[in-house]
């Protein structure tokens, strides 16, 4: 049998999240493609569904996240300077963490026995 | 605005849930109040949900966690050795665990503006 600890962390405002694992992966999908619907198909949703994402985010926070751009070539979305400092911060905040729920874990039930 | 941070931790065995925050309580309910019944009104849940819970946990770990005795007068629950055990090392993990998520969303996040 095989024991784990598991964690989730999000940020709320007013109540309503705006930051979670889920969708700060989501942002760095279209920073990384430049394309939403790109994004959307390396998350395994629809392009309406990642859109749904981004404008929640967007009216909860009261900052524009996302800027898509109409081109001839299929244009693009990229980040706004917000949001890349928001995903930064995230990421700052997230990594590291998990080895720190490990550790408090494995202090408290890692001698535990299993076998009875 | 109000800008904050939640999170989530719970442990699970070969992929299972086997203790969060509210199976913990509900443990922890059921120590205090001597029976199963008081522990689920305190949860706000039905007698029946309170005891598939526990049993789910009990099939998960492989363990007995509560001892419901019939009795003259109404009976009771208790919680084993194993599942006090559980409780104390749960309380130990996650005791200090919500001070040292928001140290970290405060170092990250602590600055930030939302009032653009």
């Amino acid at each position: 049998m095989n024991m784990a600890v598991r964690s989730k962390v999000w940020i709320e405002i007013d109540g309503e999240v705006v930051l979670s694992q889920g969708k700060a992966s989501l942002l760095e999908a279209i920073q990384e493609t430049g394309s939403l619907q790109k994004a959307a198909d390396r998350m395994g949703m629809s392009y309406r569904h990642a859109w749904g994402i981004i404008q929640k985010m967007e009216h909860r926070s009261r900052k524009k996240l996302v800027i898509t751009k109409q081109g001839r070539n299929g244009g693009g979305s990229v980040l706004t300077p917000e949001a890349r400092d928001w995903l930064l911060r995230f990421n700052k905040f997230h990594d590291g963490l998990r080895e720190l729920v490990d550790g408090r874990f494995n202090s408290a039930f890692g001698d535990i026995d299993l076998s009875g």
